[in-house]
């Protein structure tokens, strides 16, 4: 019998309102998935009897990292709920040159914290039995910094730089990690996009100017459907 | 000197506070932009001169069609904003067997006309100088009717048909004209997709869930990738 976490046990007896003796499926949000049913329910307590384990899905096969710049108000939430439903490994909150928030306020509103109840929410809604690992924020020269990142991709204006290449550029085989850079709602600031054009490859995805939180979502769509993952 | 039509003249007048003389950048929603300047402006009457004409940003070379079921509150809105910045050409919002709003009450509601003016505000947000039709909304069986539709893609769950393809089965050349269909979230009823079956690709995006109201973004992010247009 194991007890579930205090979150899921509230969410199991209040808002599904399950009783001993009805069935659920539960995950460790490492990959394995298991038909369960429930022994103990009460309030903020619940325990299950673990039963079969069940096929999990597929994890995309690039192990790709979203390096988002923090958006304002809840757009950072939404953002965090859309990269897991696409498929990212890891979420790492970027505090930029134009992110209108320090990393202080972050942790003071324990914002990493929050966010990472939204992935496993995120999860949990659309079947990944995989909870992708929300990091800690940090600024964005940190990020950046650990040198050449093999397939990392930083989303940029088509004019931000000489060097700036079409999604429609990249091909070959889907690398085994992937790093991604998406900017806040001013966009990167030209030192940041100077320092990050020298660890990934500078690309756009056109001139139409998109919403701040809507790049992250397009940014995944694009690159898994060039890596075959759709 | 032209008189700016009256919503555009009130966003003018009350929310940018402009006057007299100010420059601004007018488009007539056909693909034609121009530089011009305030000559009048008062309440929610504005008349600008028109200018130079500016190099407008061309279209997305595959003139898509979304067709859209109607999703529930308003979640609509937002799937017709992002279509019109993810470069749609038209949108036609769909009532089928599970939508929960009938053609009737959307016509009493004037929810044509709401999202047409969302679909101007996201042109103007996104630098569209061109304005995606919203057509009247049409039952499922009208919009898919006029027989085959060459490049039309209707997306459903992996297991929904035999002859279900993931996206990266789609090759060729782009098309000029496409039509993409997307369900309400309850999703499209088996009865639907034989029908739809006879006139559109049956495509997936894969075994996870996705969010309905993020489903045209991913969908269009997706066929824009493989059609080269980013």
């Amino acid at each position: 019998m194991v007890a579930l976490p205090e979150d899921e046990a509230a969410h199991l007896t209040r808002v599904l309102r399950l009783t001993a003796g009805e069935r659920v499926v539960v995950f460790d949000g490492r990959g394995h998935e298991f038909d369960a049913t429930v022994e103990r329910a009460a309030r903020s307590e619940a325990h299950v009897a673990i039963g079969r384990a069940r096929l999990a899905l597929r994890e995309a096969r690039v192990a790709l990292t979203l390096a988002q710049a923090v958006l304002k108000s809840d757009k950072m939430d939404d953002v965090v709920r859309d990269a897991v439903m696409m498929g990212a490994a890891a979420i790492q909150p970027v505090v930029s040159a134009r992110s209108e928030i320090t990393l202080a306020a972050l942790e003071r509103g324990r914002r990493r914290e929050r966010w990472q109840r939204i992935a496993v929410s995120s999860a949990k809604q659309c079947g990944r039995a995989v909870v992708p690992q929300v990091l800690d924020p940090a600024p964005f020269d940190v990020v950046v910094s650990p040198g050449p990142l093999g397939a990392a991709f930083m989303f940029v204006e088509p004019a931000a730089a000489e060097d700036v290449r079409p999604l429609a550029a990249i091909s070959g085989a889907p690398p085994e990690e992937a790093a991604v850079f998406i900017g806040p709602e001013g966009g990167w600031a030209p030192e940041e996009i100077d320092r990050g054009a020298q660890s990934a490859h500078l690309v756009t995805l056109g001139p139409r100017t998109l919403r701040a939180d809507a790049m992250a979502v397009v940014a995944l769509s694009a690159l898994f459907t060039i890596w075959g993952e759709f």
